[in-house]
């Protein structure tokens, strides 16, 4: 399947966090919540994101008057198309893939050129796939509602301590391949304890995106987060 | 144990791979071989050193008329110290830390404040364990003589084609974790063809720093690397 991509053009804007502002405003007018997801490359953004409109759907077509969300996604790479065809193909919502042109992160303006080619005044949810890069993102603020880190088992208890201000900016972390926590040392206490040290207080679900473990509570926690901000 | 922690100070120079080249004559003076080690964060970049020190040393005490290496550690981080301790406590060789104050790279002058603290000019081999980060470390020459990307197999084989400066850039690609390889869908011929679509040519090998299998192949491979520069 094609999907189309954007080649996102550098921000001449000098001030991104007054910019990020202006743009969380207009999203707020159009009815449109935007979550921004970082992580470290391979952490398994991409299977999270098809787990997590799934379990959105579910949640609409099961709720009390409830219809599901109707959901996005921008899939930011420094090159390659995978993810956006991923999406297109599995999940079956609107996606387009950002090119950054080798730009380690996004900001306010470059997310606004995606929010605009993706149609978003007319979605409930978009979803940012950020570069995969537990440094970088963590500067700029992208103009989301909320932003997301995942990190997953095989990549220590150890990141908060590492990446402080990815686990500092963030409103919710999750973290992935819990089904693979047999093969490697993680502590799920220690994490918990590195990220309070780092300063880090915000919800944290423990989830695996390939077996579906723990996505119900995660997409319960969204679901209300979206349809509080979205009344 | 206590390690030496230094904070870099931001490169004034202009001129990057100018001065990396010059950084490389000087070490070529000194008989130091420097080697820049990338990767995402919680690849195993800490314990593959690990792994390799210990499988050097071996090389050095069963080869003909070969002394091992002299070989020192420099853990580059946005913050904490927890590497430069566990290369000190565990291989018992110099270690020190780079603090890069939030920078997402090293470059060559905060590569040469850092040599200068561990003492280069006495050792045979240096490693730079650089900021895990796919995107930004790869724009940078830091004076190494030779780069190398550690890639996880949780990461997925189709990181080549998401982050291709890094393969790009690099002399040779370890795939670290085989261990794990069972729990998770990496296809190492589809891993060698996304390499060569991105037009990186070099040797790869496939280890587990966790069991020690394909360690000593590629402990090997370095060893003839740095004993050939240093004739």
């Amino acid at each position: 399947m094609d999907v189309r991509t954007i080649q996102l053009k550098k921000t001449i804007l000098e001030n991104n966090d007054q910019d990020a502002d202006l743009l969380r405003e207009q999203l707020k007018g159009d009815g449109t919540y935007y979550m921004n997801i970082m992580s470290s490359p391979g952490s398994g953004k991409t299977t999270t994101l098809l787990g997590t409109i799934k379990g959105l759907q579910k949640l609409g077509a099961t709720g009390e008057g409830c219809s599901p969300l109707k959901v996005g996604v921008m899939e930011a790479d420094i090159d390659s198309d995978v993810d956006a065809k991923t999406i297109a193909e599995k999940a079956g919502v609107p996606s387009i893939q950002l090119h950054t042109g080798g730009m380690c992160h996004l900001d306010a303006d470059m997310s606004r050129q995606g929010l605009r080619e993706i149609g978003s005044k007319d979605l409930d949810l978009v979803f940012l796939e950020n570069v995969g890069n537990l440094v970088c993102p963590a500067e700029f603020d992208t103009g989301a509602v909320k932003s997301a880190v995942i990190l997953s088992i095989p990549e220590g208890d150890d990141k908060p301590l590492k990446y402080p201000l990815m686990f500092q900016e963030v409103d919710v972390v999750l973290v992935n391949k819990i089904d693979a926590a047999p093969a490697f040392d993680f502590d799920n206490e220690r994490f918990k304890a590195n990220l309070a040290a780092c300063g880090c207080d915000v919800p944290v679900f423990f989830i695996s995106a390939a077996t579906g473990e723990g996505m119900d509570e995660w997409c319960k926690w969204l679901d209300a987060e979206v349809r509080g901000w979205l009344k």
